[in-house]
């Protein structure tokens, strides 16, 4: 099963072996570990590197720790196991723009896929978030998050959970993006009614079950978005 | 600059405050952070808690230790920073389908931004990978590499580095994917050649700076890939 290692960066080589064991199909959803005790006689490495690679391993949200009775690969994965590359990202720059580029990319599609397998009970669910959103006009702390809710929940109905949790996990990011975008855009009060009427087509476009509009509109919703960030920021440059 | 902390989870609490710090721009990237033991004085936190902490965040590839000198955010992201969610991804049922038309959704725009970016450099590169799989028809193991090669160039080619980012974070489901995929495939043998033509006819639409012809001829590609797995499938459920 788990053969012994001998070499630096021990808590790599430990979560290597647990990582294949999983491609392998050796170790599923709900499984126990090892001990601690178990893997440092296995592995044949000290116990401080276990407990390294097993935080690590909790960190990251692969495997959880029940008191008392050990370590198991995580049954529900969490929506933040992923926050690193957020992070990550944010240390680059230029980011806003590939953000919104990126958003396009997947959200297009996603308007799409949604509006060809939406159920009448997610269809209600969506419904919920344009009602909210249209009912919130003043609170735009609220707004930030319904928005995001709007997205993210046409990104479950896909059906396509990867795609869902790689949205996930750069849900540090998507809030950074709607929060600046939405700051930018509202900068001109308008614009408010034209994003309310923008989320209720394309929430329509889905409900309707019309694949090629949903994505049309979704399309227009982002290219606008990126239209008034760069007027915006053109206004900034030549008040200068 | 750090506030104290107490209470349970402490590790994660530590990393909340880096990830933080880096989210308001006062750490950036290359900067070093406070050694362990200025940080066990500002978090008042025990060493083992940020030790914990700190060999979380190498893992997941955000800091890096250099010897002697101590803990700095990295100048340089890894590409294997996110390899955590292909493990936890490969726990799903249904996934061959699902990174698939997820590759789909990503690639086909990825092929058009391509088309409009491309610089000649990386059409020479591009173009050295689809070389490179005209000649080497024998060594399959090189072909997946070689496969896996040409459509990373081309997420590369399109200059958004989240999108390029994101595809690196799940290269383990990647090489699963197309080492799973060419496999079907290629029990029908006439596959190869046609897989041959379909990558030199992106890659030429991506040369002639064509995005509408670049995206057209990716998703004729990856469909074709989904059709020919359906189809092998197919007859192994009607050989029982």
């Amino acid at each position: 099963m788990f053969h012994p290692i001998k070499d630096v960066k021990v808590y790599e080589l430990v979560i290597e072996q647990i990582k294949n064991m999983i491609i392998e199909g050796k170790l599923k959803r709900g499984d126990k570990l090892p001990s601690e005790r178990e893997l440092v006689e296995q592995l044949q490495v000290s116990r401080a590197s276990i407990r390294e690679a097993l935080s690590a391993l909790q960190i990251i949200g692969l495997i959880e720790s029940r008191h008392g009775e050990g370590n198991f690969i995580k049954e529900k994965l969490d929506n933040n196991f992923l926050e690193p590359l957020s992070t990550l990202f944010l240390l680059e720059e230029q980011s806003p723009k590939e953000i919104l580029e990126f958003r396009t990319i997947l959200e297009v599609s996603s308007a799409a896929m949604a509006a060809k397998n939406a159920t009448t009970e997610q269809i209600l669910m969506l419904q919920n978030v344009v009602k909210d959103l249209e009912e919130n006009r003043k609170d735009e702390d609220l707004n930030i998050k319904l928005d995001k809710k709007f997205h993210y929940t046409i990104a479950q109905i896909t059906g396509n959970r990867l795609l869902y949790n790689i949205l996930n996990s750069i849900s540090d990011l998507i809030d950074i993006s709607i929060k600046y975008t939405r700051s930018k855009i509202l900068m001109d009060p308008k614009n408010q009614e034209i994003l309310i009427e923008q989320h209720k087509g394309i929430f329509a476009a889905i409900a309707k079950g019309d694949p090629e509009l949903a994505s049309e509109r979704m399309k227009s919703h982002l290219d606008y978005v990126n239209k008034c960030i760069i007027e915006q920021e053109q206004k900034r440059l030549s008040s200068f």
